[in-house]
């Protein structure tokens, strides 16, 4: 085994989000010299790392350059620059996840080709490699409205997505590859985060649920564990195996599913990362997604990824009427209720619906926390100075 | 409340060991600016903190010209300048815990007779200034061997410590301040961690165990909770918060203590500051002893000190036969069992004994812990490049 604890070795971060920044939880937890790149000099991983580095994801030669001073290279978000990892690959510089499974992912309309390929439970869709063909099915009624438009790039919690249900909606969309997909009627949305090691040690993690806003389409609370019946819960978590195997993935692999009014399992998206749905794991599970990710792409051993304890997360989104610097209202009542813990992501300034940071309930009794959560949701506002 | 979060708060902390280091994954997920003064460069929490200082800790201009710098000051290490403290509280910066609390700790003599003073209960004992008043105790034979000699200052990790069986052990002691402690036979000693804010809220975590070696004199496993009856732990947990009270203490205050053959509970010693007997509530307790002490120096609601799980700590240390850039044998083959997080805390150099990390086994029954931290102990080993 290759000595990574408090060595030469060196793990290179492609990205200093939020994510990043909880990843390097464990990454200092182990000891485990880290590089990070990232656009924004004021990134929440610009501390905590052993080397920041300033500049673009999306550029050949920065992502180069780089990749070249790190041993092992991972990524916290799907926009890199994908002929730079093959170049590193080629170079003898591991990249997990692979630059050929993020190529299978980073474009929706391939990724989509790719369960149809693999026999993997979808729902039915149709690739458009530019609007105006798309626009001429719904003229011709090939296409029947309603249905879901999905942009193959960019897209980003929520962007890139439209439910399109008039013609003149269409109006308004990019010009743009895309894909139109049927909308199926769903009781849950439902995530499985998968971890794979290069070695193929392969383990799921518990069913999570998506609660919605009974009338805003957001979601407000995700659930672990999920509150289906235990055969819809081994169904997905098999369906998710299925997924991570035929990516050859190595690392997390974040499965959003949905389960249809028949209970079967149609995947709906990846991503190849520590995902929002996996934050409640920091306070609940054995083994959380970040120290999970970090063993998976060091071929160490899996850990249990059961949970200790039920959680629940609540996003923290900036107020829609409030822009400027921070201030988390209330967040003294929040952190008075029992197994309440905010997590702060560290950007200063606020504005409408920026992910500012999220809130773990955790509770031995899951309709307890669910209960607590409410209260929380009800009380924490995230607004700006005066 | 004053706006902690992301915001222009700092936070100093004095010392930048393991302790500081695994302070700075709460504050980082508070995102809390912090500040940290440390005598060594590569000192663990050189990383992770927004602002690092290499300074004596002991040299009263550097910790006062620190100190400015801040808006409230804490510490991880007992051993920082007394007066500096009273010149920065003088000048209106909060020290927690107090420059008067610490006073009373930082001198063993002091501190046993302020718990003789408030009739919190320990082992009967003398005060000597000098050793030759000690030696001259015992030739008159108003002092009968064996009794336990404790170094009034400077003692740490066992050190300024020693069991003295016969007349000639004494040649051995330094020349300085110390006590003479009645030798009190015990079944059990214990922990108890305080938490208790600038308002007054106290809260106390489970009664901790140490289990010692059968033969060699050292802790090998730290358990919560401690395998006691509920009364003895009741009246631990009493007593603790009692002696947090008479300190006046703000943050966090770890006792030691003793049960007697009859049950009796006596304190031994404290420790103003997280403690190497809580580092199991990262992983088993619903608010880590780290979150606490900021919680509680914040004078923020403070957070449930329930476990989640039952919780084990075995210290890694450094191999006794080995010196030179650290490697952490079969570290794979542990992280393989069920519940286990090492904790690397980042030294390069391994020397013997040197306390290198800690590993955690939670598991949800305590005996099945117990096991898997045996075979733990019995596979991991701190040793260094050939």
């Amino acid at each position: 085994m290759i000595n990574y604890f408090s060595s030469d070795f060196k793990l290179g971060i492609l990205g200093g989000g939020q994510l990043g920044k909880m990843m390097l939880y464990d990454t200092r937890k182990y000891d485990i010299q880290t590089y990070v790149l990232d656009p924004n000099s004021e990134a929440p991983s610009r501390i905590a790392c052993d080397h920041f580095e300033q500049g673009d994801l999306m550029d050949f030669d920065t992502v180069v350059n780089f990749g070249r001073k790190v041993d092992i290279l991972t990524f916290e978000i799907e926009g890199v620059n994908i002929e730079a990892l093959k170049k590193l690959e080629a170079e003898g510089i591991k990249t997990y996840p692979s630059a050929a499974t993020l190529e299978k992912i980073q474009n929706k309309a391939i990724q989509k080709e790719f369960y149809t390929e693999k026999n993997i439970p979808t729902a039915p869709f149709k690739r458009y490699q530019k609007i105006a063909n798309l626009i001429a099915d719904v003229e011709s009624g090939a296409r029947s409205l309603p249905f879901v438009w999905k942009s193959a790039t960019g897209g980003y919690d929520g962007k890139g997505v439209s439910v399109i249900k008039e013609a003149e909606d269409l109006q308004k969309l990019p010009n743009a590859e895309c894909i139109a997909e049927e909308m199926i009627p769903f009781k849950n949305e439902l995530a499985v985060i998968v971890a794979r090691t290069p070695s193929g040690e392969v383990k799921t993690y518990p069913v999570v649920e998506m609660e919605f806003h009974p009338t805003a389409n957001q979601v407000e609370y995700v659930i672990c564990p999920a509150r289906i019946e235990n055969h819809v819960a081994e169904k997905a978590r098999a369906i998710a195996k299925q997924v991570s195997e035929a990516f050859e993935h190595v690392g997390l692999l974040a499965i959003e599913m949905f389960q249809t009014e028949n209970d079967d399992i149609l995947v709906n998206e990846v991503a190849p990362r520590p995902h929002n749905s996996g934050h409640y794991s920091i306070e609940a599970s054995y083994t959380n997604q970040f120290e999970q990710h970090i063993r998976a792409i060091l071929d160490l051993p899996l850990g249990n990824t059961d949970s200790k304890v039920g959680g629940i997360m609540v996003n923290l989104v900036g107020d829609k009427d409030y822009e400027g610097e921070v201030v988390y209202k209330n967040i003294d009542t929040i952190m008075k209720m029992d197994g309440v813990t905010p997590h702060i992501y560290g950007k200063k300034i606020t504005r409408p619906f920026r992910k500012m940071g999220h809130v773990t309930i955790v509770n031995k009794d899951i309709n307890e926390a669910r209960n607590i959560a409410e209260r929380v949701k009800g009380e924490i506002k995230v607004i700006s100075r005066s």
